[in-house]
């Protein structure tokens, strides 16, 4: 294997030649434990002998993995637009067959085959603007400003890339929440901007406060210069949904600062508790004055993965982006057309979401029926995983208000934390593994989303079936209580 | 509108303030002519005057935009996995209901709407190792090594992203053919790596010529450090095919100078020319030993977008790397992991490409009869377009090997290009300009691919139907003839 002058060829790219923006991005949600949890289940199936059956996975929000069913409506809608001879059979409603027809003359040669335009389909672009005007009691929304996305991850890596710019104090910063959802340090790390920490408030139910915001950017400012603030709410991984006051005084700081708003608002139909309601930020800006309305630059994102459709493979998405620029909004554009277009069938399954079935259509039971049942479904299994988890000693979480997961804080003996430093993991993952290997449960460290230092948490979906959840919890909580006494133990020899 | 200090609010991101990496891209398939041509056809459907009654679209290769019709049995899978339901339904034949059975059952939860792992669904995966290892005549191909794309360029971006490191003279060098299709000089804009351009050989069918790329390594070699070529075969936007000579030459070279080859191969199955056959770099790499095939890191991409299915809008693609670093490979699957996974109904839609009806089937007749239809109307169109363009005085066209494109070479009077020069356009721009508003018909400049100083080409797509194709190309010649004489005749004055 000689080369040029009779040396062997080396690896064009190695670890040592790898772009380090690439190297620095870090994705806990499908990290080592994932990869782990994998090989597990590939073993069981072989045969290996493990302390349990099945793994279960509550490590990624993914509803049907988890066994959610489709909602017909939707799938009928695709199943149409993708086999245009079906129009023709008595097997479909017809309101499935005129959301279909209304998708297929919106795209070229009436085919999902086709490439749309770079910001979507017409049609689908409108019926969002139309869901977003009844969504906020009559906000005006412009279907012009209006992006498809391939999902909601796609859309707000397109806008991050838009804001990056400058070099060492300069650089722009990007304020983030702790916990997060680590799209976003990811984005933050491979595009080398600099990532502005403002930490939720634990002791309040994961709320948002306004002077650890103000704290945050004022720290920042000494060595980069801040240019957006990104709000996930409802939250994830914290489950909490934001009070109108809060985004208010969100809405406000950035305002004063100059901030570029980016709110994540793909859990806007998981909202469970009772007391909670999800306001959305644009009209939170409306309510709050044209000073405001005509001038805050706004991006919210949504998807077609969370909700009650829980359709996360199909990678549909949409952005509603406010008072940007227009010579700028050219360039968005511009950069999306590189990549041509979100994918199709992804658009229609948004369609269908922002445009289900009216009371009078034939498929309205139907779908009203299935909704209710996975968001009922949801709500039930918030309030147990909360429950169970609030009676296991040294377990501490807060309600789960929305979004799809539990992210309780733990409590992580001293020696135990000692033995994971000793190994260089973080406490919560060799608690994570540690978990995994002895009952299958496959959950996310803290550590993937950030937490206050000396913190330790997971992050749990609330996915699995009821029953399965159930079991989830209490083999969960036998697992907490042997790991402190077995931790409690090994202290006693040193005292 | 006074923030604070009673300050109007600004705008936090205009022109000044935007990424200057996403400004400096530039991606002409989708330019101003295209938003140009977007206008006149709104203006037209609501009654303007114009010298033609419609915009015909030959600026982008979009099938079924252009009048293609699906494949039948790749609808029929993604419908059936779409709607499970109908797997009990007697209109679905029982060979599309195995493959969507068998990708059902590589989902999680059997449903499209989960997400895949990042590299995509494994049966989809094995599947595409099968159908390469036949392509290529028994070439083993290990499945592992194989990744789902959303579309060819999400996994062109990703592979490029690993490659960009260093500053300066050691920042990388990605060398590229002129004329390219944009999306890499969009691409290596948008990384700030250091674009290469090798010139193809248009006095030689566009052939690759492997002197001249001594040349532009050894020219690049002075200011960065060059890590990858890029090849694009069957050519984009020039149509031809690589000889087995030249792939070899190009791999050699790779070898001997330690780069990483990025083969783009999404034309694979569009070779028109009987003296022409596709040779896949993986297959000339095996053939010239394991000292290279062992060795040589190679990318390959594939798409559903092209080939004789067309099917753009559902952004499914895959490539195959070889010889990938084991612990970069680790680093590759994180980077794609932080996007989840490429879109499941684009995965299941390449599954079929890859995995077509066999003879004994019982939708194979249609589907061979669709799939040569396709082909042998392709073959025809590209044969016609070289040969009326040819008679045109003023326009020399090479022949249209393969892909979907012709790139003729234009004649362009020296006033018509000062003319354009004023303008501070390019000639070729103000000529497609022209072109649009007295015809309709819609190309893209040239100068969107790069070419050689003072020459000028349009891309144009063969993809009209024949009818429609004839009638474009009788209109641009009439107008090609009244440009040459329009500006001939100003010239005379000057004399």
């Amino acid at each position: 294997m000689a080369g040029k002058n009779g040396k062997m060829r080396e690896k064009s790219l190695t670890m040592d030649t790898l772009n380090p923006q690439v190297k620095a991005v870090e994705y806990a949600v499908r990290g080592p434990i994932v990869t782990k949890a994998g090989d597990i289940e590939r073993g069981l199936q072989q045969g290996q002998k493990h302390p349990f059956t099945e793994v279960i996975k509550a490590n990624i929000g993914d509803s049907h993995a988890m066994g959610q069913k489709p909602i017909t409506f939707l799938r009928q809608v695709v199943a149409l637009c993708s086999f245009p001879e079906l129009l023709d059979s008595s097997i479909f409603p017809d309101d499935a067959k005129q959301r279909a027809r209304r998708i297929l003359q919106g795209c070229g040669g009436q085919s999902l085959g086709s490439y749309s335009a770079s910001q979507g389909v017409d049609c689908i672009r409108q019926d969002i603007a139309v869901y977003i005007e009844q969504r906020d009691k009559g906000v005006p929304a412009d279907w012009d400003n209006i992006y498809l996305t391939t999902g909601a991850s796609d859309g707000i890596v397109s806008i991050l890339k838009m804001l990056v710019s400058g070099q060492g104090r300069s650089r722009s910063g990007v304020m983030i929440p702790i916990p997060q959802y680590p799209l976003y340090s990811a984005a933050i790390s491979e595009m080398e901007a600099v990532q502005i920490n403002y930490y939720l408030d634990e002791d309040n139910c994961w709320a948002l406060d306004i002077n650890e915001l103000h704290r945050a950017y004022q720290a920042a400012k000494e060595h980069c210069h801040p240019r957006v603030i990104c709000i996930i709410n409802p939250g994830n991984p914290t489950g909490q949904v934001q009070s109108k006051k809060c985004i208010e005084e969100v809405l406000h700081f950035a305002y004063e600062e100059n901030l570029f708003v980016m709110s994540d608002e793909v859990y806007q139909d998981n909202v469970y508790s009772p007391d909670c309601q999800f306001h959305s930020f644009k009209k939170v800006l409306y309510e709050m004055g044209p000073e405001y309305f005509n001038t805050v630059e706004l991006a919210s994102f949504h998807s077609t993965s969370k909700g009650y459709s829980g359709e996360c493979g199909f990678r549909g998405g949409y952005m509603e982006v406010l008072n940007l620029d227009l010579e700028v909004k050219a360039q968005l554009v511009k950069l999306l057309s590189v990549r041509l277009c979100p994918p199709v069938s992804g658009q229609a399954a948004m369609d269908v979401i922002v445009n289900p079935p009216l009371p009078h259509e034939p498929s309205y039971l139907q779908f009203h029926k299935e909704k209710s049942a996975v968001l009922g479904a949801l709500a039930e299994k918030a309030q147990m995983t909360e429950q169970i988890l609030n009676t296991v000693p040294g377990i501490k979480c807060n309600p789960v208000q929305g979004a799809m997961y539990a992210f309780p804080r733990i409590f992580i003996p001293p020696r135990a934390v000692e033995e994971a430093m000793s190994l260089g993991i973080s406490p919560d993952m060799m608690y994570c593994l540690r978990l995994l290997e002895e009952t299958g449960i496959c959950l996310v460290p803290g550590s993937g989303f950030g937490q206050r230092e000396g913190t330790y948490h997971f992050r749990m979906t609330i996915l699995p079936t009821t029953e399965k959840l159930k079991v989830l919890l209490e083999k969960l909580r036998d697992f907490h209580i042997k790991f402190l006494k077995e931790y409690a133990s090994l202290e006693e020899p040193k005292r």
